[in-house]
């Protein structure tokens, strides 16, 4: 699409590739097969739906079918395009198995179902049909994705700040009486005219007894006065997503849930604080949690502090308890707490965080203070 | 969602689990894995986004996490839920190795990556870690869900009559000027505000040059005058999806434009009229191509004519040139020929049909004469 392929013109597509061929010679790999979309996209620049890439020591080839010869020949960079009848991935692997010492080809079992691969093997000569395809034992783009560069960086908080403008809408719109999905509609109304491609996930707006539920997407009920509206939201921007959510409370304010509402701000601030460089996710995720058990809320809060974001909405590291990755500049995670009490409300609040050399930047500095609408 | 469970209340889940029993035992196995969402809702009507369904021959547990605790006791038919702590597939296949005379379980290879399966092996007692699991030559659950009941169909019209409502509101809406992404997001709000879920796929809107793009997705091009602009669009509702395109010439009307849609009109129509129990899908789509054939446009209808549609926007069968699937009374397929010139315009007109026992019934009835806003 026009507007994309401007946006990621800058993009240095060839040194993701020359990174990716470090690590493919590290694994004693000839070759890779590249068949998840997002991993594809952040090689080469190519969005279509339907493609593979084979990526060697020396070259690399996009393939997809003829829906997307003029795309393919815009957007993709660092990799030859070649239009193909059958199915790219198929056209990939041969293609790896007639480079010159062609020994190995990894792929990534998370991302190749059993019937895939089966037909792979069936596609190679027979003399290759054992061994020249290896399971990575542990996936090579992901971890290149996790850290985004500048131009990455940029695009996601373009997409976090569209994000913010679209709660600051919302706060002029929800009342009681209106339908959740009536909210919905209206914040994703105004995504689209804020130029968003699309939203990341189906948008969360969960209010009375439905606040206390973490995945409370939208539904036909409506607002009811007394109680927490939980909005949750992300929109996609140049292939990038936002994640946010935000927490109001409508009617006459009660004591309890007021201060339901600054526990969780105070341990949502207690995890921002402790985003920074060589620390580990889990002790993320344990700030939060220290405060909500000092607070008398611990058991409440029932899910994890947050994930990573990017090209997808749920990307590696999963900030959660006990988990060991450790933070680097460039790495854009949600700090997320939240907690809910069944039959009653619950109260999130959400912030997208890119790690910088000092701590950390918070990418979606929308107000967080207690608000009654 | 409340909404959503009180549509599907009336859906007879036991016997379609006893059905699909009918082919776990002539398959000669002892049990099923489930994974597949879509398939486990059909199943179990459970709507949530982790879980997993193990059958056998007498007994069959759905698995989810915490999250889903609620949800799935009100959801969940004809089989029992239980919550578990780790992966829902993991639990399932144990619980399936644990049932009396328990030899072999089946999975979709479509539906299960090589991670997963590793993964599911090593849950596995040793002794049955060869052998037990079984990928399944052909799908089990797919072909009850090809062809829908009355309940099923039932909420697929209306889904359609949504479609439908939002052509006839955005015939008023498109304009010269206005960009693709404004056309898509009134489209999508209109969609919300008459109760849809969510969008089956990514709205396209494509006008001028784009419109030979059979994937245009709405882009920040503003529509210009002269030329078609392609609609095609489809809602969710009660977890159904529509599909449908419509399209419509900008501006003072070319004769060659002209010519070319009624083509397309006309092999829509003879797909449309081919379409009865017994007839091969293949033999629909021949239908279509000769009408284009015959005016010289054979080659610029570069894509197959339609799918079959349901819980999800692509289902079986592909109709498509030399498929042999026999259409079968309850089948819902979609008909969607077009012709499309690089660089200067593109035609595409859609419409969902359902399979009669006397031939078919188009569930979008929207005008198709040609039409200059």
């Amino acid at each position: 699409m026009p507007g994309q392929r401007d946006k990621t013109e800058r993009v240095d597509h060839l040194s993701r590739i020359t990174q990716l061929r470090r690590k493919i010679t590290k694994a004693g790999l000839s070759g890779l097969l590249v068949t998840h979309l997002p991993d594809l996209r952040y090689l080469s620049g190519f969005t279509g739906s339907s493609a593979a890439l084979a990526v060697t020591r020396r070259a690399a080839r996009l393939f997809t079918d003829g829906r997307y010869k003029a795309q393919a020949a815009e957007e993709v960079k660092g990799a030859q395009a070649e239009i193909v009848s059958g199915a790219p991935s198929v056209a990939a692997v041969q293609w790896l198995a007639a480079q010159p010492n062609a020994e190995s080809a990894g792929f990534d079992p998370v991302w190749t179902s059993v019937a895939d691969l089966a037909r792979l093997k069936a596609a190679l000569p027979s003399k290759l049909r054992r061994g020249f395809l290896s399971a990575l034992p542990a996936a090579l783009v992901e971890p290149l994705r996790l850290v985004k560069d500048e131009e990455e960086l940029a695009l996601m908080a373009k997409a976090a700040l569209v994000g913010c403008k679209l709660f600051e809408h919302m706060l002029g719109f929800i009342r009681p009486g209106l339908k959740e999905t009536e909210v919905a509609a209206e914040l994703e109304h105004r995504a689209r005219l804020l130029g968003a491609e699309g939203m990341s996930f189906e948008t969360i707006v969960a209010s009375g007894a439905r606040s206390a539920l973490p995945h409370g997407r939208a539904s036909e009920q409506s607002i009811p006065t007394g109680g927490f509206v939980v909005c949750d939201f992300g929109v996609i921007l140049s292939g990038y997503c936002s994640d946010q959510t935000r927490t109001v409370w409508v009617g006459a304010v009660t004591e309890d849930a007021r201060r339901a509402y600054e526990a969780v701000r105070e341990a949502q601030q207690a995890a921002i604080e402790a985003v920074r460089p060589d620390v580990a996710v889990g002790d993320v995720d344990a700030a939060a949690r220290k405060v909500l058990r000092k607070a008398g809320l611990g058991r409440y809060f029932t899910h994890s502090t947050g994930h990573g974001v990017g090209l997808e909405i749920h990307e590696a590291p999963r900030v959660a308890d006990g988990q060991k990755d450790i933070l680097e500049p460039g790495m854009v995670i949600t700090i997320e707490p939240g907690v809910y009490f069944p039959g009653k409300w619950g109260v999130r609040i959400e912030d997208m965080v890119a790690v910088t050399a000092g701590g950390c930047e918070v990418m979606t500095p929308t107000g967080k203070d207690f608000l009654a609408v």
